[in-house]
């Protein structure tokens, strides 16, 4: 079975993917004729696919995220390699296949990920930061297990959140080691939280995000989970004007260090600057690491990164 | 007596001031001689002022805050006008001078201008709406009657924080008026709203900030809004998921319209629209009333004005 | 008749459209075929529409600006709704239908809007003022009839650019109130004169923008605006060293705010901050206004403003 | 006689000198005590100075822009040398200094340069353009003898401003050569132009700039040019339309290239890009050559020059 | 024959061009069938091609950069104008026709630009400028031949590059007489030196760049050419730390005056400022000459042109 | 002895430091007086200080970088501690007082990161990129000892340099053990090489800039380390086309990520994008924990830090 990654130009391949998008358009011609306009996926990458002369039954026979057969023909279109579907049925029981198997994944088992998490959250000894950070994984314990850390950003892939949380918590320990005038604690919870209202920002399946919420479009997870701290420390009976408080929202309001990338006020304290570098460090090399992962092995450059400048990476060949 | 504003270099003069600001500093002299490094201030503006030669009694009479007599010369030093004063005491009951005559405040009285919020609050016929911001309201009701809206930005007098948000108040209800479409409930609820935290961010005596306060700084009087929307809505039942909820905390979250002026959204409801262009509206032109207001009349143009583009502002003669 | 805001994908439909825009095109097929390509409008809104197999009758019986009965259905062209015309004949007396019909106008007569533009003109008080002001409005008083305020931006629809200054008159009138320090005479005249010169910046037909003139790229409506002024008062025997003169011209060249935004000097008068802002009030909340209006009711979220830092605009559904 | 800008600290000096600035102030001794706030210029640049112990006849005696002969030493005050006057008197009749001799005077003589200037305008061949340019250059011939280009940011000295000219006439006529598409006609008119309100954007004397006007401030020498050529034009019979008038407003209206230097309008005609980078051309050069003149011979840094993206000059010494 | 410049749509034409590109491609019908995707191009212009139904004889004759003669049909394809080949043939000896003669070159023969470039390095009188000079200009003397200055930006055809350099030489020469502080060595140094890595850091032939290097995208001609005279000196025995060294290095470094338009430090030379505004005047006015040289007779206003601040250049009629 | 550091305004104190600065000026009075304008240093801080009264014999006793004894107490100047020196004396063999424990130094012997460094470089695997890193850590081998990372900006202290290579290479290990894809003899070679350019471009001593050389301002240390790439491969024979060259030079002239930050190109290869990252968060943190280290213990808050977004840093009481 190919890869979606490592089809060329016309390549004839057959193979099981996922139907990420669909959409049933019509032609120009008189009359107009239906068509299904794809978009193919699988753990390698995705494709984009035309089914020409769709029938009445097609249309009530697949829908996106449905599994499915296809025997296809990669062409051009419009510099793009786009795939002409010639035959295209569901995939079955007897296939053996599973819908897991065709989205990109972390690569670490999310329940790992989910439970190194909560290892980490259970090492803070300071008990009233301890209480707060649980309360909020717990809100969104089981969207860990699969959202994606941004829509197409960095991570974005089935539990790419908790993955990330996972590296930084890591680098934070090794820092910590590095420099003990870090409050471990403090660096731990932000870390945890900074991105924790991302699951009810976004709404994802599988790790692909369709949308953002209307909560996310109006309030933005850094001001969610501020929210989520203060209803945290109201629920478990934390003084809201204790400096723990203070310190976890400002950790998560300050993540993103500058105004016009989001945060409304900027790192103040030893942690919070710690968290801001901590999180660019990890999400720029996964940024680059994805881009060379995806990269075919004959090509040296990839695509321009948004996050990168909007500058491609080179492989080098030696 | 002779108001500060009125009093041109060389001049003579005698009357009761308060002393806004006071050090005690060292001369270079050998050995060094203590003298008093003063900001004097009346309703009219404020001058700074040199007091030489201070005796040990001296040092045990004047704080800062206090009401004094002065008699003082005007002289420049560096290119601005700085009073030396050659004999002060301290104001006594029977000089019959109030410590809020001497500092500048809202043209309306405070207990008028909290009476009138109030009402507004009142009138907002959506019962979630209301609790909500009566909450926020109740929280800083006293300090209403004497907050300014700014350090220095602007409203930054007694009750200027008040008189900001009665004056907002009126032009909402006009534009309601011209505009049907406009939800006046959120309109009302978002300029009681958005600058609700300020008393908590600022520390003030008088309508005169000394500093911001550690939450001030590290959260930010815009997320300390939307943490209160949350404790409001927890405290009284109503749910956090509530569309009014996000509405009010979205309101408050983009009221300075871009990331790099504070806010992390921008605004995306028509009320949210209104609200930050009613603000900017009352806030520049009241830079400017206050600017030519503070202007001798002898002079055409004001000193620079940060708000305004830094530029300064020109009164015609005619 | 269907109002094209309210159609949707495969919807069929008969009525009466605007041809808005209509250029004829060629297809790939040897030999190349004709078909037009359409912009259809009416009062609600405007969408793309091709009509294949173009006949020589067609091509000497339809040009731009035509008023047509079209049948058709809508189909869907690279994610954006497409009509397909089906058949089409030109509207004939009989039909009963009227040019005007088919294009969106302000919600207020252009007559009455003129006139009100000209009572506002008569109100004020100071003759030199009044004298330049009637000048430069009679100089543009037919076009204010019809023209809009911008191509795109904000209130671009017939007399858009007279409902934009009498709505800002309205504001102004409620301002001078609140704030008697402001000269209204100067208030009123900044309003009429400063956005004066776009029907000679621009070319429109309908309220329906095709180009920017020569004089307009060149020279823009600011600096327009600033020279009519000059010859204002070179023909009524104004001096041109008369602060009147200099104020008018202030108040039409700062209006912009900032450099960036196209004004060469920066608001420096009380009555051209208040301008520049008055102007951003209502422009805005009108951009606000007009989306709110073209959404479908079944949808929560306008496209993207670009005069709104490009965000979208929800509308809640409470 | 020293010149000014080679005395050095601990120098003590006798020579005539120009009091380009003279305030009276107060030392802070009890009583106060008077003394002069000086500078000092020649030809070769100005250092600031204080007498102390002034007496009632010295107030009477000693105006700005006097000539005085001054017994100096120089000190350090703040990092920077002052000269501390021992003793001064006026310069008389029989000393045989004149006022010129102690400005800054660009290296041609003001009469040769505006001569050249109206020689160049004498040169343009098409009439409307040269009847509308010589408007222009009649009502402020007085003053190109002695204004400069600007306050301090380029040829900041007595006929700067006629000699900024010149020089971009000679580098337009060079250009014009190479490149004959260019209108030879609109690029001289255009180097006439463009800086032409500045002596009434100004107040100079001997061209020192002391402030800018009313309406240098509120309308700017960009556009005051600008309303200069509809004047010409209205007061000459020319018509306002004429692509004429257009294509002058449009080389004076675009010259600062950007909207946040100025620019209401980028240059979009070959002649006003030309215009733009001659300009920046020769007053980069000249700002670069006037710093290199002031620096002391010694010394192979300029001070930090604000119009040279703050940078400092390097003089090479081979 | 036709040039590609005048051709309008629905012209049918004959004629010798050049695939300056040409990609085979599918169409979406079932099967797909082959069509070329063309870039046609002669010394005035170019225009898109499409041949449909491709023969397997086609695949095998026709590729990039082949002189052929083609019968066509202008059509419009996304209101661009693109070429429908009718009948297409190699151009055989017999056809006289040359390469050369179907691509843009500089108006100047390549091998007069290179000589004069020669002369101008054999004037410097500095033996270390000279020899480190003539070293970087050996590398690429081939190349200067053929080499453009920019992919699009500028001088983008054949020996633009050349071009550039001599005319930057002549306005040199202009500028060191009318301001004779100017070291003349050192600014023809610069002037040959400033873009001397240019075609290193791109690939091109014919004047038409394809692609840039590896080299090109990881250290960008501005540091290559630095590296350039560190290896000159070296191989020439001449000090690294000579102070020619440091200022030739600088004038490459600072040529493009700002850090985000690619420079790692900006101009502290007179020389360099020199550089910058030299190289500016005469880019800025090429880019208007090919603009309006480009622009059909009918015609008043080119396309918009990103390196003039994105603006189109207007011609007169007049 | 009284650290710096802790000394609070009126102390009076006796001690012995560094004089840092010192600069002989004038006072105001009738004849000007001598004094001495210091800035005293030890390990803990520094303070500005003032020597009133000074005596020939002074003037020949004291100069720069001098240890002395000191007696003195702190005034207020200006708003800020500066010592009164009452009496001083030069520290003679028998004080036992040595200048190293009199400047800030690494909390790490500068021998043994020297050691460190040559050991890491010893590690690199390709012996094209051993050789070159080697030649350049071997040109700036003495100065590594005690250079500092920056004048004022970051490890501003004596081995400060040296330091921050040593730590950024720790992170770099842990972070290539993380990402295995990343190749740790680049990353090594990059840390290395990126400010090894330092010691030339600024002119210190005991860790102390003085001021940057003419090479550091004319060509800068990021461009001055991709030409001594140059020199190393040359001189060892190494292929200049070589990707390992271009890879380095790479690597040096990317890490300041931006063109406005002062590099040429931006990151383009996975250890490009690793190297800005870990030396951002090495840089920042140090930074924060510097200022912490400097504040008094009575403070919670840190001046202002312009490497922080010019933001102060909070220290939590808890």
């Amino acid at each position: 079975m190919s890869l979606l990654k490592n089809l060329a130009i016309q390549d004839e391949f057959i193979g099981f993917y996922l139907l990420k998008e669909l959409e049933i358009k019509q032609t120009n011609a008189t009359p107009p004729k239906d068509y299904m306009d794809i978009v193919l996926c699988d753990a390698s990458g995705q494709l984009p696919a035309k089914l020409w002369d769709v029938s009445p039954t097609d249309k009530e026979t697949f829908f996106p995220m449905d599994l499915v057969k296809v025997q296809g023909i990669v062409q051009t279109y419009r510099d793009k390699p786009q795939v002409k579907v010639i035959r295209m049925r569901k995939a079955a029981a007897e296939d053996g296949v599973s819908l897991t198997d065709f989205v990109r994944t972390a690569p670490i088992r999310p329940i790992d990920l989910v439970y190194t998490i909560k290892q980490a959250v259970e090492s803070i000894q300071d008990t009233q930061i301890k209480i707060i950070v649980s309360f909020c994984v717990n809100k969104v314990e089981e969207k860990l297990l699969h959202y994606p850390a941004a829509k197409t950003h960095h991570h974005a892939y089935c539990a790419g959140l908790a993955y990330h949380m996972v590296r930084m918590l890591e680098i934070a320990d090794f820092i910590c080691k590095q420099r003990p005038f870090l409050n471990a604690d403090l660096l731990r919870a932000g870390i945890t939280l900074h991105d924790i209202a991302k699951p009810e920002e976004m709404i994802a399946q599988l790790g692909i995000v369709s949308d953002y919420s209307v909560q996310g479009k109006l309030i933005g997870h850094i001001a969610m989970a501020s929210n989520w701290i203060t209803e945290a420390a109201l629920v478990s009976g934390i003084n809201l004007q204790s400096e723990r408080v203070t310190a976890l929202q400002h950790l998560v309001l300050s993540h993103h260090n500058l105004g016009e990338w989001g945060s409304p006020v900027q790192p103040q304290t030893a942690e919070a600057v710690a968290l801001h570098h901590i999180d660019a460090l990890d999400a720029k090399l996964q940024m680059v690491e994805d881009a060379l992962d995806a990269l075919p092995e004959t090509e040296s450059w990839t695509p321009l990164i948004r996050g990168l400048e909007n500058k491609p990476i080179y492989r080098a060949k030696w």
